[in-house]
Formats: C-alpha cells, structure tokens, sequence
C-alpha cells in the first residue's frame, strides 16, 4: 500500500481535467492522469463518476490499482463498484485486497455471490475464516496481515525474516512473538528491534504482557482499548490465547466515528447506517417507523391537555403559553439527557456515578427553572397583566424543568442499566415526558386557580 | 513510553487493592502496588483518588513514572495534579513529558505560572516556540519529538543515527528526510528502511511526495487527512515548507472524538467543553444563556397561537393536538437537520450538493407526511368524530412536516454558507420554525373552517 505519499492539493485539479477528458471520450487520456494520483484521491474520482463514465472506465483500470482503490473506497461507492464486476474478475481482485476489506466485500454481497467469489480466491484459505466474525466485533474488524516472530529467533533473523517476507503487509510497526502453539507470547515494536543488538534474543526483547482483544468482542472495545493506551494497533486472540490478527489504527479512527454518528443518529430517530447518498426509499421506511412511534407518544400529551379542555375553554390564553413551557422543558431535557449519553459513551462516567449525577444536574435545572419561570412569569405579566396567570406559568416552568433534568439522567441511565443503548434515550422519549408533565403542571396549576385567571 | 504493554484486566483489581492500602495508609504498599500498573492505568487510579488521599500520594512518585501518568490523564484531572505542583517541581517534570503534552499544560495554567515553569525546564527552547500555536491548530496538536534524517546519508547511517538519539522519541514509524535548509524533502516507512540495503541512500529510497500541513490549519484538517490516507502520523511544516513537527495518530483520534462531541453538544445547546466533571456554576451559566435564548424564541410560537385565541375560545379541542403538530413538525426536522449536520462535518457532502439533498428531503418528509397527516386525521376522527377537524388536523400535520426537513436542509446549509458551523442549527432553531409554522397551518385553516368544527 503507497500509504505515505500523495499530491499536496488532493489532487483536485488533476481529477478535474481527468473528469474533462472522459467526458471528451478520451478513456486513455484520463486513465494515465488518475493514474498519477494517490489511491485515496483515485477512489474520490471513481466515487463521484456517473454510472455512464465509470463503468466503461473499471474494466480498463489495472487489477492492482484497482485493489488499492477498493481498500479507499466508502462503503457506499464500494459496493457500486463490485456489484459491476462478475466472480470472476472479483475474486483475483480481492486476493490484492487488505483481508479486512476482502471480508467486508464478502459479506455484503450475499452468501451465494460470496461462496463463487471465495471459490476463486487464492487466499480463500486465509480471508474464510475472518468471515466468521461479525462486522462489529474485533473479529470482524481485523487483518491477518501481520508478522509474528518466534521467541527463539534472534534480532538478525527476525530483520531477516522482514526481509524475506510481507512486502506489502499493512502498517508494521509492532511485531507480535508467538510460541509454538501459536499463542501470544510478546510484542516487540519495530522501532526496538531496529536498534538492538543483532544477537539478541527476541524472547529477551519483547515485552511479555500484551494488551489483547477477543475476536469475538465489540469494536467499541477495541476502540477504547487503543485510545487508553495509545496505541495503533490491537492484537486479536481466541480463548486459548492463539493470535488470530490484528486491528490497526486507521479502523479505530472509523470506528470512534462511526459509533458517533450511531449515537447522534439514534438520539434523532434515525438509523445508526442512514446516509444521504441512501435510496430514498430505504430512507422513509425506518424514519416514518419512528415518527409513528412520536404519534402514538404525541396522544400521551394530548390526552392530558384533553383532560383540562374545560379550563381551556374558559382561558383560552392558557393554550398561548403551552408551546412555551413544553419546549423550555424538551430543550433542558435534551441538554441533560445529550450530556449523559456522550459520557457513558465515552466512559467518563459509570453506572455508579449516578447519584451524584442526578444531583448536579438537579441544582443546574431547579436554579435554571428558577431563572427562566421569573423571566416567563414577568413576560406574562407585561403582556397579559393577570397576576395569576403569570405566578402559575412561572411554577409550571420550574417544576417542568426540575422534571426535564431527572427524566434526562434517568433515562439514559435505566437503558444502560437493562444493557439497551442510552441514546435510544432520544428527544422523543424526553420531550414526551416533558410534554405530558408539563401541561399537567401547567394546566392543573391553572385549574385550581381559574377563578382568579378568567 | 511504555506503549505496548499492561495488564489484561486494565488493573482494576490491583487498583481496588492500593486503594484499600492507602486508606489504611500504607502510602509504600500503595504506590509499589501502583507502579506495577501501566501508566494509562496509574492515570485512572489517580484520577478517581480523593484529594485527602492524592495529595500525600503526588509528591512521593519518582519524577519518570508521574512524567509518564500525566500524559495518560485526561483534562480535568490533568488539571488538578498539575495545580498541585510547584514551578520548581513542575518545571523538570515537563521535561519528561511529551512535548505537546507540555504545552496542552503550559497553556492552562496561565500566562504568569507559564513563564515560571518555563524558566525552570531545560527543555524551553524546544517547547517555547510551540506555544505560539492556538490549542486546536496543526501547530497546536503537534510534537517535536520525530526523526529526521539527512538526504545524503545512507541506510547504514541512518540507522547509525537511531541507534545513537531519540531513545524515548514517541511512535516513530515515519521518518522525515530534511534538505540543508530544513525543508521537508522526502518520507521513508521504518518498515522499508529496515529492509533495505545497507549503502542505499536516504534520496534514493525516500517518497519525496509528502501530504503535510501548515503549523495554522485547524485540526479537523490535520484529522481529514489521516483518516483520508490512513496515515498514522502528518507532518506539519511552515510555508517554506520547513518541518516544525509531526502530529501522530493517537491525537487524531482524539480530535475526531472532541469534533463529533462538540457537534452533538452545540446541536443541544451545550457548549463544547461541557462535561459531568465541570464545576456545576461553570455549567449553569451557558445553559441558562441558551436557555433564555430559547424563550425568546418561544415566545414567537405563544404569539402565533395568540393570534388565533379566539377560535381557541370557540374549540378548545385544537388545544388537544397543537402539541402533535407541532411535535411531529420538530421529530422530523430533527431527523433532517441530524443527518446534514453528520454528513457535512463528515466530509460526505457539499454546498453543491444542495438542491439534490433538497428534493430528497422533501421527498421524504412529504410521503411521511401524507402516511402521518393521514394516520392523524384517522385518529382526531376516531376520537373526537369531527370530519372538519380531522381534515384540518391532517392537511397542517402534511404542510408542517414538508416545512420541517426544507428548513432541516436550509438553516444548516446557510450556516455553513456563511462560514459559521452548521451544528448551530440545533433543535431549538429548528423547532422554533416549526412550532410558528404549524400553528399557522393548524390554526389558520382551523379558523377558516371553524364554523364546520365548532
């Protein structure tokens, strides 16, 4: 992999002008000028081609620039790209391919595409048994592009080895040692093995304890594994502790943002993989199932304001305010329930941090609640100069906000608490909550008074 | 750095072991305990300690082992060790930091306690000049502690070089080839160093093409460019193009992790370094500020419904499912604004792209507007069997949810036209367009026909 050179600009004017001359006809022409930029910068200028200019461009592109440009592509464009091509071309191709990748490609086009692909595959044998694993797990997630040392080697025939071997293996810079049942004994960096003296023994180099991950684990793990002790790459071991492969950093940085975008996306009733390049069909389904999911919560909130439709119907200014005391409470909700949902992702805070938690968050929301009901009970006042009006507005608030700041730690947490993910804890949920309380505080407060308001 | 080794158990038992120690106050047996720990793991046994029980613990750790604690805690603890240190002890200890690590700590401890420990490191003319760059800056997130090596000399020599300096130099797998002026000329892999013959020159087995970044740029491009090329470290230069230092690939991580926390935040409200750790007045006041702003946006919803008061008056009953309206109206511009804000901070997007995430958008949000309208007219019908008020119900639900996604695609779109951050864009701007709008829809037509509904 050329994983360290590229032009300065992106490329951009380059791809610009290759654009210009396939638009012209002139396949050669543009070939030649892709061709000068880095794998990254080509699979941008694949990724954008209509179907029109790419599919005659694929075929003409060589098999091992190709396999360079599939390792950058995006998922979306990638599938595009190997849906056009047939087992044949597709199985040699992935035989060039990162086996994490390969893996990837396999499983998304389909059990019965992948057994005709697989079958030919020269490295079937190496790249199967990585299909095993989930996409989300470390398993799922890890290259068996690695090198493993033997304790009993010397520095010299270790450097040797590298000599002799994984030209183009991905990213080497810790060395895993393994015994002879191929168990995980050590880890040298490369940076140490170059410096020592040849005649070292590797077993007297490495470092015995080794900070694993179990192939059946979830990248999240992994994640935070390499972000806690900064690393860059994470070693993959089965029960008995046999090195199985290895996730490399560039996958960590996916996946941090991946489960970020998860996160986000589930808080807004979207799911974890929707995307604006997405059909649109594919979009409407999932996103009209959560909007039914609002509808029904809706009926929660209307029917407590139908339970004082008579209080509205003697002051009808109650309905003016309405709006205001639900939204102030959906929004200090959402600013408590995001807080807590980004620190338990994030580790930063733990189940048993939660008291405390709930504590903070109430002496932020009861002192806002004060703030802002004085500031709505004036407004009120000034505009409808009814006393009471306004002292029963102002209440409402305090006691909604109050409500918000609870409902937005305690329901993030009770999720993770029953091993759900907290941020399906989403502003839906919260402003339900906030909507239905709300009106209760504020209606019910203005029944009791509504002689004195009509 | 001890970067490639520690318990399996990330330490918890033995941590849970020193602190029983410490609280029986054996300060010995806690700190021998501690120091079998890896460092990320003595940072988070220190981290959690009490002050009672920290403040006796500081002082008695060698200078080597805490050097190594304080690039492994996080901010805030961070923080509160270093403020416990004084400039005579603090100075000779950064020292022994990595230097971007030292200058995160320069830069927060003040102008004035800056310049005294800075007097006291041996280190300040390496560490001085980095401070000039702003925290979230290329400059900023970047190390001098890299390799360079000379055109001219050969493999043998430089290998010469790393055996003789850098000892301690931090995840060295790049190293930078400089020419007489200290210009970036070329790269070469640890890898490809290690496995070439010995007389090969430095310029001849260098990539000379090398992507970099300049000293200003912000981080989120130092972060673009190693996701996009998979690097694990970017050199930073300045417009000669001289080499001032090399951001790795554990800061990038952490830059795509705070960019995705500070998008989340802003979207509810928060303000980007908001965290459960901060000093509970320290979050009062920017929640309140938004807050208030809210209100005032609140307000404009309360006068569109006071505008309709006196059809209110007439049929309480449109009080019962103005919050559905508007609800359903701020669920689905939620959803649209989540999924622009992601795919432009995500690079996935562009402002050309415009017109195309319009249409689709609203595509969506009109189909789920007719199934939604039209799910709603069912219901208001079924409950209250009013023909005119469920049609009523139904048509504003359609209208107020092709509002929502056009100002979920328009209001981010403008922000990032203007150079501001689209995650401005949060719910309360979105659901202030909402509410004002479906109260009109909902209101307006309901007047319009309140002869047939009352």
């Amino acid at each position: 992999m050329a994983d360290d050179a590229a032009d300065r600009d992106d490329g951009d004017t380059t791809r610009e002008e290759a654009q210009r001359l396939l638009e012209d006809g002139d396949l050669d022409g543009a070939l030649a000028l892709v061709a000068t930029l880095h794998p990254a910068d080509q699979a941008d200028f694949i990724a954008q081609l209509d179907a029109s200019l790419r599919d005659p461009l694929l075929p003409r592109i060589p098999q091992e620039a190709l396999a360079e440009i599939i390792e950058f592509l995006k998922e979306e464009p990638r599938e595009t790209v190997v849906d056009a091509l047939a087992p044949e071309t597709l199985g040699p191709l992935l035989d060039r391919v990162d086996p994490d990748v390969a893996v990837d490609i396999l499983h998304s086009i389909g059990a019965e595409r992948s057994q005709a692909v697989l079958a030919r595959m020269a490295s079937a044998a190496e790249v199967a048994p990585l299909l095993a694993y989930e996409d989300e797990t470390a398993g799922g997630r890890m290259t068996s592009d690695y090198i493993a040392l033997q304790r009993d080697w010397t520095v010299d025939q270790a450097l040797a080895y590298l000599r002799r071997t994984h030209p183009g293996a991905e990213q080497i810079f810790y060395l895993y040692v393994i015994d002879d049942q191929g168990r995980l004994a050590g880890v040298v960096s490369l940076r140490h093995l170059v410096v020592a003296p040849p005649e070292t023994r590797i077993v007297d180099l490495m470092t015995p304890e080794v900070v694993t991950v179990q192939a059946g684990e979830d990248q999240e793990e992994v994640a935070r594994r390499v972000q806690r002790y900064n690393f860059i790459a994470l070693p993959v071991v089965d029960e008995e502790r046999r090195l199985m492969g290895v996730v490399t950093v560039d996958d960590v940085i996916d996946v941090v943002e991946e489960e970020a975008t998860e996160d986000m996306f589930r808080m807004a009733g979207l799911v974890e993989d929707e995307s604006l390049q997405r059909p649109v069909v594919r979009s409407i389904v999932p996103r009209l199932a959560w909007l039914l999911i609002a509808l029904v919560l809706g009926f929660a909130a209307a029917g407590m304001v139908s339970a004082f439709e008579g209080t509205i119907a003697r002051v009808a200014a109650l309905a003016v305010f309405m709006p205001v005391i639900s939204g102030l409470g959906g929004n200090t909700g959402v600013q408590t329930i995001t807080l807590i949902v980004r620190s338990l992702a994030l580790g930063e805070v733990e189940l048993r941090d939660m008291r405390r938690i709930l504590q903070r968050e109430l002496v932020i929301g009861v002192t806002n609640g004060l703030v802002i009901g004085l500031v709505l009970a004036l407004a009120v006042f000034a505009w409808k100069g009814n006393t009471a009006l306004s002292v029963v507005a102002g209440l409402a608030m305090l006691a909604n906000m109050a409500t918000a700041v609870t409902v937005g730690v305690l329901v993030p947490i009770t999720l993770r608490t029953v091993r759900l993910d907290p941020a399906l804890a989403s502003g839906v949920l919260v402003t339900t909550f906030t909507d239905v309380l709300g009106f209760f505080f504020f209606l019910g407060l203005a029944t009791l008074m509504v002689d004195r308001i009509a």
